[in-house]
């Protein structure tokens, strides 16, 4: 499924996403940076947790008629700022098409949310591949034109088998990841290639009911209300920074049956609402929280 | 706080909560049993839990006209049908207003909501007394009218202090109790008492977050909804039969001091939502999940 | 999009659906012809609606051992107990895969998510046509392997072309249609065709905001959360009842562009949720209004 | 009911509501004004409605080692920024604690909850008074040891009546006036004397059933949830710019008593949500849209 125009056009505007420790002066740091070399405010939001003693800032701004060079933005702006406040920052710009992999097991309500998004245009994103250890859903993916790798996994040859989908999504220059039900646990190996960039969709409201079967979980507890959560993956499973969770009432009428089927609505948009946010760049992590500005 | 009015009215109507192993016939039973003492029926819910081949049922009709007195209902119906049909059942009539006990620590805003609605007269409910292990509520208490009995906890002398709050529940002929943020542990004898007649309010949505400062827990885990949880009290903590609950968003933007303050609105709509339940005689209990019939 | 197996099989249960004045003993009556024919109550709701001094009811039986042949189970229903409780009813079969045409303009998440969930086998609905006053979403019709036709309204042609859709569904057999973001109105004639068949989603919280842009509305009036209706169509414009509605939360930071983001997503679940309720045989319409039983 | 401390404890805070014409520098500006004078900014939220063209600002900041003295703060503002970019500002210090008059008629529910709140330290608000044109609620009034005052309204004594509640609003220095349920409508006159001071709240969700009865109007079109609006006043009746909004699921199965009953404990909370976000000065008022800051 490829886009009809050029995945790299000329950039509109900038936005970097800072965290460092929190102190005097660092929204007129960065909005003079800004101002000074000609450059319009469209986004500012910022949030200290004085808990941590932490700020955060995401600031978005246009880059026509801003002096600094596209290119060196980085550069200026680590040397004249994130070096003197102790800065984490990053740096992206509008324009950029990002390029997602899916991956999937059987399950392909999550699959198909996705792609009818994409093809629609309701989402600017690329998926050059899906990635799946079941042949399953080989069909949806040719229906929307997207190359489909299944990669039987055995137990045994797990890290063989990881090996080839990093050098897929390497060839691809795949931008991030998400897991659509992917029945298969992610490598700690695996995981650091992609830091914050493997988005996660698991079917109960964290941190309530984590691991397999949580749906027969939540009947078993007898509770009124079931969830759905997206995050980042990490090493411990189902314990990533949380990015977006939702819910919805359920009552003792309901089966595991409806469980699911109700929770597959959940699934759909807390997922796509936390691939939203990934790609909006408006998302930053810090001490396996998230910061999402709206 | 006593009502102006006799507390044993003439009950209006009968309600019957019914659960049984499922089998064809029972509705008709049930029903052919009111018709033929000329009862009028108010309401019937039924339910089938198929998982686990059981049979619910919460059904109320008119007395007037109904030709068993009021008195010979449960025996008729035990003798009848119940034992037929193996069903367990509890009888309930309108026009008792039910006695509640609230118990307190330090925190007043369910205490205050509760109160509230019973001076009003939104819930026809009598509260006779409030049991605290602390003084600092007595002033809301004294206010409103009712009863402030402190006992200090010191750890050893639980049982003598458990003995004493059970000495004046059962004095006062309290049918329920709610324990309104009271931060005791009840004893398993003391909960042996009141079986599914002991409503607590959980400051998380269960079982995330069981146990002690479940908003700082909550904080650190970056979660994006926080909820309540009302259920009735087994001697497992925070593991009883869950009555209702509810959610609201947040964000990181949220201190932990946020939390409290939203959680404090949605513990008071989940405590009352449960109370009013309970009085209504909407809710049932098997195998530690609870069949709340709307 | 034909589903692998027979259109017609088997029925398994029947869905009675009923509503009358109230009355003693309905509920009895019912549950007496089932049980005297040997049919098994899989599910009884019922509800009275004191204020119109109305009864209605949802009960669904296994047909396996009823003694009363299946396509004469109406007539007798109707001879032994409707006329003489002056019962409005319908009947259903299960195994009877309903037949949804779909009514679309230009918009095109509506009609991705309703194919997805009938091909992935979430939903077990026959959709034979879509039928557009534009050419523009015949690509994912085709995709999905359905019959696309576009009528181009002109105004003066609208009755001519109404009469050459309703061909087209009668021939096809439709059960009922739905309008998913279809941006013409219907005409009298035309929904008379099929009465409380006709399932719209309409993109406000109705009664606020009927019409058109209902999200510029929302925007200019400044409200705090923003919703989605489906109902069946009647001659008055936005005015049929109500079968499921939702809302989401928005803020003075979105923009109209995020109201319609955010929108299409309540639309996708509020739509399907009506159509689920639909084919489950869960609604009854009267007086305008809705009893949908879970 | 008055604190026991002085309401005019020295402000450790500063608080600047802006809105102007958007342009580029508006951030740098501030931040520049309140850095060159030494505060240091504890909250900064800004936000630009591009349909508009406005640029929306509050920023809070310590007074502890600010240069400008206190009370020279909004003039040096003025002056500096204020005229050169055309902005309408607002500045308010913390430690003054607001004074709330609250207007009530017969329904106790919300003027329970606020006097609660206030009392057990939830609010740092002072209610000085309690106006009502009927004698019900005296005794919840006293109760809270809060002054009440009783006009009746013929209709032909308005004018008369209001300017007499005028005089004691303005003897008692009240900051903005909170109508709890107050079934009359205020003269063009009265809400002219306390712009954007004066919060309602609306039982329904507006701009959907305005007026009187709306829970009436609710169950008549058959709506699946219910809301309740908090706006402020203004000469048109409940047109007003909306605070907050939320809503509650009904179905079929509640009666009107009901959807009243759900309705309280929405009335309550939103309520309550914007009372808070007033005195927080968190909401800026535009072209009859709020603004309000998390």
């Amino acid at each position: 499924m490829t886009k009809g125009k050029d995945v790299r056009t000329m950039p509109m505007s900038a936005i970097l996403l800072i965290h460092c420790p929190d102190r005097k002066g660092l929204i007129l740091a960065v909005t003079e940076f800004i101002k000074k070399n000609n450059g319009n405010i469209l986004y500012l939001g910022q949030h200290v947790d004085a808990q941590k003693a932490r700020f955060f800032m995401r600031v978005e701004w246009e880059l026509q008629d801003f002096i600094i060079p596209t290119e060196k933005i980085g550069e200026y702006f680590d040397v004249l700022l994130a070096r003197k406040f102790n800065m984490q920052w990053k740096l992206y710009f509008s324009g950029r098409v990002p390029r997602m992999a899916i991956f999937v097991s059987k399950l392909p309500h999550c699959l198909y949310d996705m792609l009818s998004r994409c093809q629609s245009g309701e989402w600017d994103i690329e998926v050059p591949v899906i990635i799946s250890n079941h042949p399953n859903l080989e069909k949806p993916a040719k229906q929307f034109g997207v190359d489909f790798h299944c990669f039987s996994m055995t137990g045994s040859n797990k890290q063989e088998q990881e090996k080839n989908q990093l050098e897929i999504l390497n060839k691809l220059e795949i931008d991030f990841v998400v897991l659509a039900r992917y029945m298969q646990i992610l490598s700690e190996d695996f995981v650091a290639h992609y830091p914050n960039r493997i988005i996660n969709i698991h079917h109960s409201f964290l941190p309530a009911f984590p691991g397999a079967k949580p749906y027969h979980s939540a009947y078993e507890r007898g509770v009124k209300i079931i969830g759905a959560t997206s995050h980042y993956v990490t090493a411990d499973l189902d314990a990533g920074p949380i990015i977006e969770q939702d819910v919805v009432r359920v009552s003792h009428a309901d089966s595991i049956k409806d469980l699911v089927r109700k929770g597959r609505d959940l699934e759909r948009v807390v997922l796509s609402r936390a691939i939203w946010a990934h790609v909006q760049r408006k998302i930053l992590v810090y001490d396996n929280r998230t910061v999402v500005f709206n």
